[in-house]
């Protein structure tokens, strides 16, 4: 149980990084788009079928040095059911790699609901009496506005099935403080209650690194907050967007890190899928082994700021 | 925009109420089930095709007395994409009969990952030129934890398509008050700050009768601050979960509503949906026709605590 597993990637890697999968058809260079719509036409099928390529390409890329992806759930929906077809079969592929996957959903809901998700992305359903795996990730990103009850169903399946979550404390687009950063009564703000809140359903499902199944979410573009949350949630693993595209930089992103060098893993999205575009004369063939460049810069950029990942 | 085509449908029908079709598998009768899973196999697609046609038999006899239904999107992500196909297929089928569509996502994220969710759930999505329409609901339920970037992409397809969202305010589970009931150093609690983002958000997509596009959920499980926010939000639309099964009665769901009788939706999922396993002696053959009764049955409730639904 508990982010263990990804922790182990991550110092065999010696790399705190995942790969966002977010995909939008207009990333995708055109020998791959081309070749698909003129297949299945302009469609939803045609913009799955070319995503999934693309998806692929980029896998095959980056598996040998990067320990997890993070697709984000709305770029799959936006395609319909079969960009929704196409996420399950990237998941698929990325975990038949080797892949730690990290499904970005932001799911919630009350319990018996948030069953449900924790069945979809995390477990398996029941089909008159056999367990089927729907999406099969590894880990879940979700939002706590609803308290213990929207949280227990997942905590039930981190235990039992080695998966964990990721509860947003912190994020890291420019308006994320309107609620998060209001005060409560009790001086606290409302990120620091719900970063509490993380660890203390984190005690009901450590792991043995020293991190629990419940990690948070705080972005890299609030560097101060970042470093007031690792000093304040010991036991709560972080994943920190924000870092590249949005603005945070490698040296605010490592005060998320403890002095082990763990304790956070980076992600990194469009600046990763779009590296092809940002180079020069990079053709667009070689679109994945840019991605593949720009994975290795971002993380050589990430270590320079931290102590040796290790498990000591 | 807004909710104005809600609203009249409530009033030509007489009925603020809404469907939830939250299916399980195990919810659908024998005789569905039995039929899809000869012919599919103990399978997604076996499930999916049960649930669908249980949901049409359900649409088609509720529609002339139900202005609308409320598919939560869980309970069709736990059958894998074969589900979110289904999910679609219900929305599709729910528009010819001309109910008008909530589906309940509780999404959330960043700006530009709003904007794919947004696409994928009310808006289109653009394929090489060409605009698809994903999933095409009316309404989508979100989660305002992410403050102002996060809705500000919902607002623009309200306005340009004639849409709504349900943002979540004071949720009807048992733990809602641990972060929502929490008081701000202002004295304000944390769900009365949400109601309020609101009607902010609210003020830039106002209807013609007097509720804007941006609505909120609001728990029948919790009348007191019902009543609160009624009063406080005069031109928020409610989404009331809860009653029935939750445990919410009609006394304490009036208070949702303003004086005209409108203001409100109340959704039932299970009661309606299992209503041919309470009913004594209904044969499953029967389900939707137990629906129906129960669909009745609950309007009249309701109704019977309210002033006469009217526009004037």
């Amino acid at each position: 149980m508990s982010f263990d597993r990804l922790i182990e990637k991550i110092v065999k890697m010696q790399n705190p990084t995942v790969v966002g999968l977010d995909p939008k058809l207009e990333y995708v260079p055109e020998y791959i788009r081309k070749k698909a719509i003129a297949k299945y036409g302009k469609s939803f099928k045609g913009a799955a079928k070319a995503i999934l390529a693309y998806n692929k390409g980029i896998i095959d890329e980056i598996y040998d040095i990067v320990p997890a992806i993070k697709p984000q759930a709305a770029y799959y929906e936006m395609y319909g059911w079969e960009g929704v077809k196409c996420l399950a079969k990237t998941i698929a592929y990325a975990k038949e790699k080797g892949m730690y996957v990290i499904t970005d959903g932001k799911r919630n809901d009350i319990g018996a609901t948030m069953t449900a998700y924790t069945a979809a992305h995390l477990g398996f359903t029941d089909i008159e009496g056999d367990m089927l795996q729907a999406f099969g990730a590894d880990a879940l990103t979700v939002n706590g506005y609803l308290g213990t009850d929207g949280i227990s169903p997942l905590l039930e399946v981190c235990r039992e099935n080695d998966k964990g979550i990721f509860v947003l404390v912190k994020t890291s687009n420019p308006s994320s403080g309107e609620l998060q950063d209001r005060l409560l009564d009790s001086g606290e703000s409302v990120y620091a209650a719900m970063g509490a809140m993380c660890e203390k359903w984190g005690a009901e499902a450590m792991g043995k690194l020293g991190y629990s199944s419940v990690g948070a979410v705080v972005g890299a573009t609030y560097p101060e907050q970042l470093e007031q949350m690792r000093k304040a949630l010991p036991n709560t693993f972080f994943l920190v967007p924000g870092y590249g595209a949005q603005g945070g930089g490698a040296q605010g992103v490592a005060k998320a890190f403890d002095e082990n060098g763990l304790g956070a893993i980076v992600n990194s999205s469009r600046a990763v899928m779009l590296a092809y575009k940002k180079e020069e004369q990079c053709d667009e063939h070689d679109y994945a082994k840019a991605a593949r460049r720009e994975v290795i810069r971002m993380k050589e950029d990430i270590v320079s700021y931290l102590p040796k990942i290790s498990l000591e």
